[in-house]
């Protein structure tokens, strides 16, 4: 039996094309069934004029569009036919088995809690970015869904991303770094130091804090940091690694036998850009609702689109709500951590 | 008549070598009096075993030292002979003109509050950090002082910041840019909302919210965000281009002409490495204070610290206190600014 995957054809800044495009080549690599949402006039127009089979996709028509800069709440509120809102819906109803957006992240979250609510014991979603490093790949939460954090929400947010990796990226005891100013306990705000030892004292493998100077280093499985901070940190990476590769290249490009390396290295060096672009790695799961959401980059092009679509086959595969919810009260059932939270 | 600056010797990583070295260096290049603060035994056995002049510095004995990861509080409360809290008393008694140390920030900076005190004004200090951008030089404050930021030290942040733009880095209406997770006025923490608020209605040259990918474009001259996030993003940054770098080196030696290509564009690549160094910019102001204050990386090098005392000297020829002062006063004695605080 195959999956049946709603994907938001009007959310992304080269939305519908690009999103379109992602469904075909995700239909071609994959034996599940895609549900276009989005203005239906729009998708058909497309998938006719650029020759793709209409019978692949199941088509539904979700006429108002969320733009990238509205409010969350009321644009949830307000545009039930939107795309975020119909499948949404679909997904609430299990008309779908999950949803990937790459439209506005904000309503796509409140869609999500609104709709699916959120799995037993979990207060906030977070979304957990897969961050290409040196080393594979590390799980950053929240990267965007919940800028203001209480130590239960960053708790449960390190629970989750190990839980996440256990299942899905191949780590036995997956390590837990808390994204924080210093090495030291003692270092940054009072609710980092609270979760610190809550950290310390629960099952997970926790490595301590982690200076952001390390978030590329790959030596921590899972970053946990509030929303804020973990978007802010993200787009300095990606902001910085564009511009030190552009500067890079342009300084080989001063002398004519830097131009010929750079040519003839021109394989390897794409085969680093690889490694490092979001877009092989896909969509970023919102976990914490009771659901299977994919959230990804506003920039996607059809690779991470087709990407996104394979992390939400993925996590269909193994209950990942199940086990979190588990996961989470085992831990919050401990005394030591009651005692912390009482504290 | 020459200046004279006080050097802490016992603080860096490279402590008291590469200090040392520094002021060896300051020395050949600036007319002023350097004033060694550290444990004297160990000065001028360094001197003399590297042929240094004794007679070109002023030693002051100060044989406690500060740890980096010590509490700043009981650090500066209970080492009363720590180079720190020795170098800002004689600051404080106008033995010298200025403090510059890359030893524990916490420290410095509290030590500074405490025997400087504010200027007129001001509530909180602010580290401003000169960084090296695609065009030129970006200050961001705050990088450090202060983690838990209302709105009122992020207005003047802002202010203090426009202000050694304009005296220092000739900008004549420097831009201001709130760090934020987007551009619009809706978007980030209530706090920021609020800053957002107090900077449109003020005569600064306010930009709006900065995007964290544009951190490094060099698009906007002042760029003002809390103590913990502009730390977070700072070391992201730094983390990121050094792991970018890196990479891309190896990935241009895996093919021998790359290779012969990265020879030969060393000279370039080293102009590139030294336009994003931080050591060529020196120390950090740290701004709010009534005096003069420079903070230099805790990785500091000779370079870097020779460049941090040309800072100090270069805000010694203006009086930086003064303006600041002067500046906060004026704007927030404006009519629109009062009412948002009183809102």
């Amino acid at each position: 039996m195959s999956y049946k995957i709603a994907l938001d054809v009007s959310g992304g800044d080269s939305a519908p094309d690009e999103i379109i495009e992602g469904a075909v080549l995700a239909k071609k690599e994959l034996n599940e069934d895609i549900v276009l949402v989005g203005v239906e006039k729009e998708i058909k127009t497309y998938l006719n004029k650029h020759k793709h089979s209409l019978s692949d996709f199941i088509i539904v028509d979700a006429p108002e569009k969320i733009e990238m800069n509205e409010s969350p709440l009321i644009s949830v509120r307000t545009k039930k036919k939107s795309s975020i809102v119909v499948g949404m819906e679909m997904h609430k109803q299990k008309e779908v088995d999950a949803f990937v957006s790459c439209g506005n992240t904000g309503s796509v979250v409140c869609a999500a809690t609104i709709k699916l609510r959120l799995i037993e014991g979990v207060e906030r979603p977070g979304i957990a970015l897969m961050l290409p490093t040196k080393q594979g790949v590390s799980l950053v939460i929240d990267v965007g869904a919940n800028i203001d954090c209480k130590a239960i929400h960053l708790f449960h947010y390190g629970i989750m991303a190990s839980v996440y990796c256990e299942l899905f990226l191949n780590k036995k005891t997956p390590s837990v770094g808390l994204l924080n100013i210093g090495e030291e306990a003692s270092k940054g705000l009072e609710v980092l130091k609270k979760v610190h030892k809550l950290f310390t004292v629960s099952p997970l493998n926790f490595t301590g804090n982690l200076e952001a100077k390390e978030l590329l280093s790959g030596n921590c499985d899972c970053i946990v940091c509030d929303g804020f901070v973990g978007n802010i940190a993200l787009k300095v990476a990606e902001g910085s690694a564009e511009i030190i590769a552009k500067s890079f290249i342009e300084a080989m490009k001063k002398n004519f036998i830097g131009k010929v390396g750079l040519f003839l290295s021109k394989n390897n060096l794409l085969e680093f850009k690889r490694s490092i672009n979001y877009a092989e790695y896909g969509g970023a799961p919102l976990l914490g609702v009771d659901g299977i959401v994919i959230i990804g980059h506003g920039r996607s092009n059809s690779l991470a689109v087709k990407n996104a679509i394979k992390v939400a086959v993925r996590e269909l595969k193994r209950d990942l709500t199940k086990s979190i919810s588990r996961r989470i009260n085992d831990i919050c059932q401990n005394s030591r951590v009651r005692e912390i939270f009482a504290s």
